[in-house]
């Protein structure tokens, strides 16, 4: 009757896991507060959210300038956009690579947007670190656990994507890799599970549980990715409110302005998920106007177990 | 290579599955408008939402009047109480049948507030639509044909929740039962599914992608069940406001008040996800500031397909 | 941190929740051994599989008396077909119903083997119970309580399949429904659950983990669906042979013979995973060599538990 | 109603995913027979099936030549080891390093069994590609791209493991990474998938359904891990046989020998998965009792499409 399995975890075990980051071995932060991670000026954890916008990919500097430029217009506070693209096939687009990086590193310093990009091999740290004011783990490298102990070694700040089929225990233990490095400057995200309703109406299931799940476990804030928990453009808008009222310290989303620019082409990844820089403004307005903190800060309490 | 898969089918098949509810074969509604569905003087579907609130379960009079006194002071619109409980073993608490019907009646002609209880045998159907203003089909029964005929002969409004594995198309497949027996006062109701992550930090996983999915696909309202999405109290009020930033026509929520009552015990079933009062009345005053009507109405290609 | 989940259950309860089935609170079952069930003088749980064959669905006397000889000639034990078809939308073929059964009845007097069949609502247990040897409680009615106490009262063998999304401790709740009324001739039926797989290359995950699982947790015999659990004809013979290594009691199989007959029609109802009688008897060839009491009983140390 | 979904693939598109390692592309392989592997001698897809066997971890040089004996004495045709550990929590035991490697070289020049061991940082390629016959990337690692390429130049033979929630699609898009650099010595690995059973009693649900449809879709062999896809000691030789019974081209197996040396611990890694020699010596003789040839290769007609 009592067959052992092997490798099991449950959050009673965070301690054991992740004693670097968990909130059950770090008393001093209490059940409200949290650690406040900072990019360039930009921070993160405060209670005020933190959006994170830009193109999928980086295909050319025009395209990748003028995306900026929307984005900073729509009043976001960070850059996003992809130089090195981990795709299911190696025929797909795999990104513009070094070319890329140093556009990205441009519209940083035109608009005054911090910039986080994706790094997925070990050996291009550094590199991606020179020209990046954070460094992106994505899902399919969330176990890639030589790339955690470079991203943590590199002190860059790092936002950390949950694996499509992670457990909350599976990715803290991820981000213990970064912490046990002495790297503390950790942001979670969200960005859908996979579950049995694959396709059929959306791209993953975005499991907003888990944000609460994570300020439960964790003083690491912790944001969320509306465009790939969705993979529908016209849902985007939904779905960052939804983020911002679980408690989301932030939201990362793709924008694309390629069909107002009658020399551009659809974008080579992703275009069905990328919303307007007109849609990326009302989510400004609507996060700026909502205070994570309102939410859970003034009421620890409601955060955390049983209401009785 | 081309394995032939039997049972397989997708979106594109809901014209044959559901005639009578699909947008598809409905021209007449466009993409945005939808059916209304009134219960006793409350409407679904006018684009403001409906909150249904009460106990999991009918256990005393003295408790259920208490919590539904409780529920019109918070200021919700229609109440919820089990008489007749699905549970995973014979031995759990069963609900009071009959007993509890009469209790929800005179709970509702006390408060003047409409009442939805779940019916899970055919044989029942006509009794409990005596007691009742709406009748409840449950997640476990979501594919209880026989169940869906007589609801939908009986001429009740009805709430259709999704079943914990169910695909759209079935979910659909099983309100066509209802609408195929001429009633067409169908509430949808999502309430979470099964998934890898069940049981580590929340009892389903709230999927919320499927309300804008449900919107496009059918002309009937559909609301969210942010209990059982959630299994934990303390995110029942996130999992409220997310829904609504969702386009949820409407929440259907637990509540109890036994800890107040100094006579009263725990409550026998799902004791920790029941929210207060004081709670349920911010879920209503947040309901009542948001109408859905302006996030998806005002332009209706906001909701559907891609941006560009 | 320690937030309270409702409703979870894990093995250790399954005393509590299934008393009347579990081994737990039946030593005197020891670890190997198992209670036989007999179906008009087939018995299951004795090591020697049993192999239950026939169409998805009863069409016409002579589809059913036409497949039911060529079930007989292949050596199979019993005969299954269905009446009553729980279809995802109502306009589906649903069965010929009472014709169905009849038709059953003189194809089970014809061959010699007894028929199981799939019953569907409470108000026909006792119709049904006229017709057939065994009742069948499928997937969606797993959780169809007032249907399992009918189905216990009857007193007639039932196979309980499991639910697509059912857990281990749900499905034998639902057993215990059955045992609860005194009825306990009842024999499980794995046939494959909801993954993320969905639709890619299979109908369903076949998860034989579950077959020890369930002769760890209860002496009740188990089968499985190789049909259901592929959803691709040519698989079923494979998954066969694959439930027999995994200690499973039995299989329940869809075949048909339209292709050979000029007059008749492909059939309604899941024809891409109904096998041919030449391969049914390949099955049953192989059934025959192997007993699983050879794989389980002899080594009870085997089935539980670590090796070291 | 038409809303697009960015990102999904379906097996139609894998003559683009995949071009060099799919049937749909290479017609010259018909659909019965497959591309040979061979590993220093050992040839994985001939229709014998490959049994590889070992430790989780190599923890000394005591336990892993004590282990590599039993492996010989056993029957099998390959070691396994792990030198180098993806663990969840950066405090647990991660391998011996280059240690662990001369180690396994040591027990497989001693045996004469090549050796297969896990290589996750790509910096690592070179290194690992010294000591073993056969490079292992790891379910966590199926989709670390840059580690991918780098096993494809090495032009070492590599074992290619599932990712826990990988689609087909996306595992043979992980292939056509190693095959695009010239490298078409790939041998598939299916582990088991996750699903909502997970942890319940079982470590991850095995996929049997993928063997055949690997199969069908690409001239690779594929190989089952029953050791991961059960995480129960009893049940492996249950699920090597029923992996073999599908038609897998080999098995991967965790064994270890500390109960019976007294000056022996518990392994550091999975303990409650590996089987004894003894039970590995069972499912070598049940291996070679069986072609897996006989199942597929006599029928190719068997394994694709419908029966009729």
């Amino acid at each position: 009757m009592n067959q052992k399995i092997a490798g099991q975890v449950s959050r009673e075990d965070l301690a054991r896991i992740c004693p670097t980051i968990s909130r059950r071995t770090h008393p001093e932060f209490g059940e409200g507060s949290g650690f406040e991670v900072e990019v360039a000026g930009v921070r993160f954890g405060t209670g005020a959210p933190v959006v994170i916008a830009g193109p999928c990919a980086v295909e050319t500097e025009r395209q990748m300038i003028e995306v900026a430029l929307s984005v900073k217009a729509a009043g976001a506070d960070m850059l996003r956009g992809g130089a090195f693209k981990p795709r299911t096939s190696p025929h797909d687009f795999q990104g513009l690579g070094l070319e890329g990086l140093k556009i990205l590193r441009a519209a940083s310093d035109l608009t005054g947007l911090p910039v986080v990009t994706e790094v997925l091999d070990v050996r291009l740290v550094e590199l991606v670190s020179q020209y990046a004011d954070m460094l992106q783990i994505g899902s399919r490298s969330m176990q890639n656990y030589p790339l955690l102990v470079e991203a943590g070694r590199s002190g860059k700040p790092v936002l950390l994507k949950r694996g499509m089929a992670a457990s909350l225990c599976e990715w803290l233990g991820a981000a213990e890799y970064l912490a046990n490095e002495g790297n503390l400057n950790i942001v979670l995200c969200e960005r859908g599970i996979k579950t049995h309703t694959a396709g059929e109406y959306s791209r993953y299931a975005l499991d907003l549980n888990v944000v609460p799940a994570v300020h439960a476990e964790t003083f690491l804030p912790v944001i969320v990715d509306p465009s790939h928990a969705t993979g529908v453009a016209s849902r985007v808008e939904l779905a960052s409110r939804a983020a911002i009222e679980f408690g989301s310290d932030g939201l990362l989303i793709e924008v694309s302005t390629w069909d107002r620019d009658p020399e551009a082409q659809r974008p080579l990844c992703d275009a069905d998920q990328a919303i307007t820089p007109e849609t990326l403004a009302r989510i400004v307005e609507f996060v700026r106007q909502r205070e994570t903190a309102e939410l859970y800060s003034s009421d620890p309490a409601m955060l955390l177990g049983s209401e009785h």
